[in-house]
């Protein structure tokens, strides 16, 4: 039997929350399960620029407070207050009235109210992942230390672990957190991530030079935006979650597997140092990974399907084409580079992909790009960057493979 | 992190083992995961009649005591005493100097045993399936109470749960226990029960009928006993299998799936409310789940060989064919039919084995056979029986099935 969340999180009230970037495709899921759950109150909503979806959102949950970055504020509800400007979503985050902050936002400027949040004893669960890849050295200290805390006072509490303070989103890191659950870290042998391969599976390196946006915006099982869709086809995504597993449970690179599993049923699993595997299985619908964020330790009824293997049939897995995929390879370089190589990556791969898709860089220059990017900016020396020196670093590496910058490898179409 | 499991089960020395069966299959691996653990110390060891091997067992693990079924003793290494006559597995089981009690015996018999080591408050890691079949509605609630009696001391206590101290050998068993560390057994919604589907998945109701002893010991993944390996083909195994996963995991009937998974390597899983899915895997290696039972909750280094999703390739999956697997369907009717039919059930199918290998049965008399005892002895009416009444049962079973006794549905070869 497991402890009652709200009773660690609060005074057994309803637990208040507060959704940064309620309007995106996390967030949207995210408001859907929260305002399904009576144990929640959505206390603060911060959007980007859909002034519309917010004011539809804040009519519905009443918030204490909302914020928008860009545009004209809607209509909101009386009470509804509304914070401004650079640090609005800090604001937000550490609100006294708030036990637990999730992040749908994109881009490294979401680990500022990450670490806040973390510094100010708040929960998070996180979809944006920038927060490991770029800043895993900054936010897993803070989560282990406020887990050392409750460990202190009670090791059952499952605040007590790490992950109980940084909670993953990604459907790969909810399943391995699900098979760690009650599991003794130190006795984890390798993790294993399954990657669906993208559209392109079975594409030879000459196909692959040839793929348009279209055709690599078609991913066989999941329905996502675009630049996921893209970094799924490049297996750039998969990269990441290798770093991302790295920071969150704690496991060298040399023991992270990638694995093709073309139906997207198993989500990733662990095996342990006795030779016993544990696989998370469940259907494509992210409403599962946010739910299970929110409610650990706890498991509620959710519309989420769950997967039947008979109506599957088989599950397939195969060695992913590291050649193919050079992508994979060269996230796990920058991973043992170290911060400085992963924050590289990130925001080359957002370059990357944005230049894939207008047209002016091919889908075999994606892994170029994201190669030179670790190649020029990973190696510097110095110690691990703080938040101002991510920000920084994520600009100049902007700046750096932006379209039409000269003497960049890959940088126009065909090179 | 797991408080070490020798704080629980002692004053932080070794664990004692008593170990009853060590000369079977399960016996002979649980002693060499046992002897290579410096954690244990074995104290007690009980055979039935393979007093050659009992005797190197003695002279390696040098037990305070011995017991030997049949036959003459061996020479014994000095300072091991010999327990003899009907209750000398209860005399081992419950010594002083005992925490943990490994049961490879099989037969109701074994239950007394079982009891008496959870009345002394002993942990029990059991491979024999009538403790749970027979016997689950007078081991269960013992298992229970002592777990309340350690939950009100330390609820994160792992023997504050009943599987502390009733622990599941069998792959299945133990796969869903994994399964479940760490989770609320009130959030499982269905348990799935893989099956290899044994040596005839492929076979027609006319080739079944024409199945000799030969062929149907030839188990596709398993190595096992003739028994086990009759009672694969059958699927009997997994009607029993569900039975006990009904005690061990207080699942309804209704809530517990078997799925044909001719691979053997998920070794079954847990669907949760909220749509997720846990699975266990493993190589078809017993130690693996000896070994769990006996470290449970921690986990140890193992010979057993991980297994490797990319060298599988594919998982497979079905639905049984209940019309060609009559004893699935017979076993969960004789477990709704409560604790006398179950009975009935598993010493009907040792009868029943006995007589396909001793050519008195045809491979389609076993389930005619099941059937027929479930309805004869697990409709009478009164109490769930006790310890006695069962073992009265399972002679009264065994003498009205016996080779040619008259007027027996499926009673002759051919019949």
């Amino acid at each position: 039997m497991s402890p009652s969340p709200s009773a660690e999180l609060g005074s057994g009230a309803r637990r208040g929350v507060a959704l940064l970037g309620s309007t995106g495709s996390i967030g949207r899921q995210a408001f859907e399960v929260l305002t399904a759950d009576p144990a929640f109150h959505l206390v603060a909503l911060a959007a980007g620029r859909n002034a519309d979806l917010l004011a539809r959102q804040a009519a519905l949950a009443r918030p204490a407070a909302v914020a928008l970055a860009e545009g004209a504020l809607p209509e909101l509800p009386p009470g509804t207050t509304v914070e401004r400007g650079p640090s609005a979503l800090e604001a937000l985050a550490t609100r006294d009235d708030v036990d637990l902050v999730g992040v749908g936002t994109g881009g490294v400027v979401s680990l500022g109210p990450v670490l806040a949040a973390l510094g100010a004893g708040k929960v998070v669960a996180t979809a944006n992942k920038e927060t490991l890849v770029a800043g895993g050295h900054l936010v897993m200290p803070l989560a282990r230390a406020r887990a050392a805390e409750r460990a202190a006072i009670d090791p059952g509490d499952p605040l007590a672990s790490p992950l109980g303070w940084l909670r993953p989103i990604d459907s790969e890191h909810s399943a391995i957190w699900q098979c760690l659950v009650g599991e003794d870290l130190a006795t984890v042998e390798r993790l294993i991530l399954t990657a669906s391969g993208g559209p392109f599976l079975e594409a030879t390196t000459d196909e692959l030079a040839a793929v348009t946006p279209e055709r690599a915006l078609r991913h066989p099982t999941w329905r996502m935006g675009a630049k996921i869709t893209i970094d799924s086809a490049t297996l750039a995504n998969k990269g990441l979650e290798v770093i991302e597993a790295h920071w969150l449970y704690d496991v060298g690179y040399d023991a992270i597997d990638v694995v093709i599993h073309p139906q997207s049923i198993v989500h990733s699993a662990v095996r342990f140092v006795d030779g016993s595997l544990k696989a998370q299985l469940g259907t494509p619908d992210m409403r599962l990974p946010i739910q299970y964020a929110l409610t650990h330790p706890d498991r509620r009824p959710s519309p989420a399907a769950a997967p039947d293997l008979v109506a599957a049939g088989r599950l397939e897995f195969r060695a992913p084409d590291e050649e193919r995929s050079p992508a994979l390879r060269i996230a796990r370089h920058a991973g043992r580079l170290g911060p400085r190589a992963s924050a590289a990556l990130i925001a080359a791969d957002d370059v990357a992909v944005a230049r894939f898709l207008d047209g002016s860089l091919d889908f075999l220059g994606i892994p170029r790009l994201l190669e030179e990017a670790v190649a020029r900016f990973g190696t510097a020396g110095g110690s691990d960057p703080d938040l101002a020196a991510l920000v920084a670093l994520d600009r100049e590496v902007r700046a750096a493979f932006a379209s039409g910058t000269p003497g960049v490898a890959g940088a126009s179409r065909a090179s």
